[in-house]
């Protein structure tokens, strides 16, 4: 009977626990989370602000549940205070003892509230846990005036919920554009006239500087100009929990997270842990677009590497690719997707690229009700692989992406991509020529 | 100046003269056809006949546009009587001779009627033209009954248009279910079940025999059983236009349409004809699951052989691909679409396959308006490698479909999908593992 411990009880956590069980039924699989809620959507909190989606009913399952139906022991509100892997025991706050024969880290992230004077006032938020979703709600009553600190997906989906609850919604962000780094301006510029029209004011080029208050927000400041409000949410991101892996002594890579094999096994002074294994938000992943490290701080990345730790945790082998990340928010009526690199990131790797871009629609012209759809995609131009790619419409766009994800992962060039690849056919449901075939064809004639 | 004469003015043919004219702004680009609309969808009769589509949206572009903005001249109207290959010309039937440089062929299928008696009567027909669509809808003012022959696709859309108008509809079909040979049967039997839930009749497994009537139709027979009717439509398929070919004695294939390299040029006599091109329904394609020929008669086929034929003719080199031939079908609210091989028809080609299946939502659980999505995988048991999908649902098909012939034509295996593959989430978008993946990891465990 193998035993398996596993920290953390998000997405990576809890498919890691539940395919070790299913994988080895005999296997004694025991869950430690310092959380009180587990198996949650965090990328939901934005919509149930709103009201969209219920507290309750994103909790897929509680501790019972898995208790009853799979066999696994969830420990919540139980913090894990020591680990010993020569003896291979976990140690948690009330000094209990348990065993393991392997272990599953996944631990998560936090947000990252960058450390500027006043963050730590009344009504100072950062967005990723549903005790932080429950906080800012009760919070909102007294409060007329937000203002979001970062313009990435969380907080532009957030700006909007808050917007469609009657709230004044400000974003600040330090660059110039709205989901920089992974989106280009020109497919990210729609977001935002869409979110102006809609309401939120937004300040561009702004590092926030300070949060102002003596004991309640009261607002914020960014270069020398204040804006007055109630309420700040930290959307600045997510840094990986580092405490355990430190504790343990494994390898952290350059950026900031835990290196793993594609088993998803952890490296201790270079050499593969036999009996440790990570998944989730807490590691730094091999991209698929360069040599080298990536991360995908994103909940499919955390089953997918779920599954992956737990199937081995348990004696079985399965690995885990290389990843071009695919993303989508939606913005309302809007979805805005993307997957490898973008233009700018692109050129921070020293990546010479070329773009194509198509705008058609969802439907085929003459059927009423189509939508309009933008697809644009980068190749490298030297190799003319195909390495990163967005899409912006109100529909339709989510199998698209991953269809895109697939080539990237796959190092397709273009020309071959062209040559290749075929598209479904239907007036009600797409074009022709579906328009990721004509981004293709556009960049073709550009490379 | 390179002289490039298309005859066929479809997808294919028009495409082809386009982006010869686009490639090689000085070709000189005549097109004949005996049609007298041309560059339109047929794929979008169906909808045309209740209305959702109007006949003069569905027609893109008329010869005046083709000559005024595209420098293309279109004959239409104009039958091709004679082609002599030596002598690179072609005469239409008013004895008019013209030369080329490059033929293309684009003569399309036309719908195949099986030749039972009262084929011929008045109030039958076959849909595949506007004018077939038009005379339809104007015969349809007197008719209360029809009967569809045939239960493919386009039968199904049909059936549903005319129950929309109120029409009483009967389908009758050969084989024991709805969207025989390309998809499953319990992938299509639910749509069989949505359409007689919304009044159209099915006679399964019933050859029809004998239209009745004496000068207009009355009913039809199959095997010992009557229904009376005052419309017949066959929707029985499509057989390629080779009366050009055959002039020509170009190769045609084993399926009955002409042999093309991946250049989309002719073969004679086993020879690489160096300036016949063809593009469209009247070809047959390399498959990509199994060596050998396949079908593959469809308009996103068509566009796609246009462009490499077009190119090709103009003097550029283009290839196009083997083909897994998605296909997606709106009946209603649902959708249905496949690629590659249905189990049916993977037994025929003595492939022992294995299939997985998952059923999950288009968005997350806990999001609301989420539509049921079923996708079914196939892979060859031999080399585990996928040959074939099939998604049901209501939204968000396509994109998926395409997704996965993108697998099928490169050879992925299901093993190698799970890794390799990923897919971006969001709430109202997706679910966190995406039901393809579920349905791959069904078919990794049944493997």
């Amino acid at each position: 009977m193998v035993r398996v411990i596993v920290i953390g009880s998000g997405a990576a956590g809890m498919t890691a626990a539940s395919e070790a069980k299913r994988a080895d039924p005999s296997a004694e699989v025991t869950v430690f989370t310092e959380d009180e809620h587990i198996a949650y959507s965090p990328c939901v909190i934005p919509w149930a602000l709103e009201g969209k989606a219920k507290w309750e009913d994103i909790v897929m399952h509680d501790a019972d549940f898995y208790s009853k139906n799979r066999g696994i022991n969830v420990n919540t509100r139980t913090k894990v205070t020591e680990v010993n892997d020569s003896e291979r025991t976990v140690t948690t706050e009330n000094g209990d003892v348990f065993q393991y024969d392997s272990l599953i880290i996944a631990t998560g992230s936090s947000v990252f509230i960058p450390p500027v004077e006043g963050k730590d006032l009344q009504n100072v938020f950062g967005i990723k846990t549903i005790n932080d979703g429950k906080a800012i709600e009760s919070a909102l009553k007294d409060v007329k005036r937000v203002v979001i600190a970062g313009a990435g997906v969380i907080g532009l989906e957030t700006a909007l919920s808050l917007i469609n609850i009657g709230k004044e919604v400000t974003v600040i962000e330090m660059m110039s554009q709205v989901i920089p780094r992974i989106a280009d301006s020109d497919m990210a510029a729609p977001i935002q006239k869409y979110l102006e029209e809609k309401g939120v004011k937004f300040v561009m080029n702004a590092p926030l500087k300070k949060v102002n208050g003596t004991e309640k927000v009261e607002g914020v400041t960014t270069g020398d100009t204040e804006y007055p409000c109630e309420m700040v949410i930290f959307a600045t991101g997510v840094r990986a929990n580092l405490a355990i892996p430190k504790m343990l002594e494994l390898d952290i890579g350059q950026l900031g997270a835990v290196i793993t094999a594609p088993t998803m096994q952890a490296y201790k002074r270079g050499r593969l842990c036999s009996n440790i294994f990570l998944a989730g938000d807490v590691v730094q992943c091999q991209s698929a677009v360069t040599s080298g490290a990536t991360m995908s701080q994103l909940g499919s990345s955390a089953v997918k590497q779920g599954l992956v730790a737990g199937k081995n945790a348990v004696g079985f082998k399965s690995v885990s690719g290389p990843v071009a990340s695919p993303w989508v928010s939606a913005i309302g009526d809007l979805q805005i997707a993307g997957t490898g690199m973008s233009e700018g990131l692109a050129s921070w790797y020293g990546l010479e690229i070329v773009s194509g871009k198509a705008t058609g629609l969802t439907r085929a012209r003459y059927y009423p009700g189509g939508k309009e759809l933008t697809v644009k995609i980068i190749a490298d131009k030297c190799s003319h692989r195909i390495i990163g790619a967005q899409i912006l419409s109100e529909e339709e766009v989510t199998g698209r992406i991953n269809w895109l994800t697939s080539a990237i992962i796959e190092g397709v060039t273009a020309e071959d991509f062209a040559i290749r690849s075929e598209n479904a056919y239907c007036p009600p449901t797409n074009q022709v020529r579906d328009v990721v075939l004509s981004a293709v064809d556009d960049l073709i004639k550009k490379l």
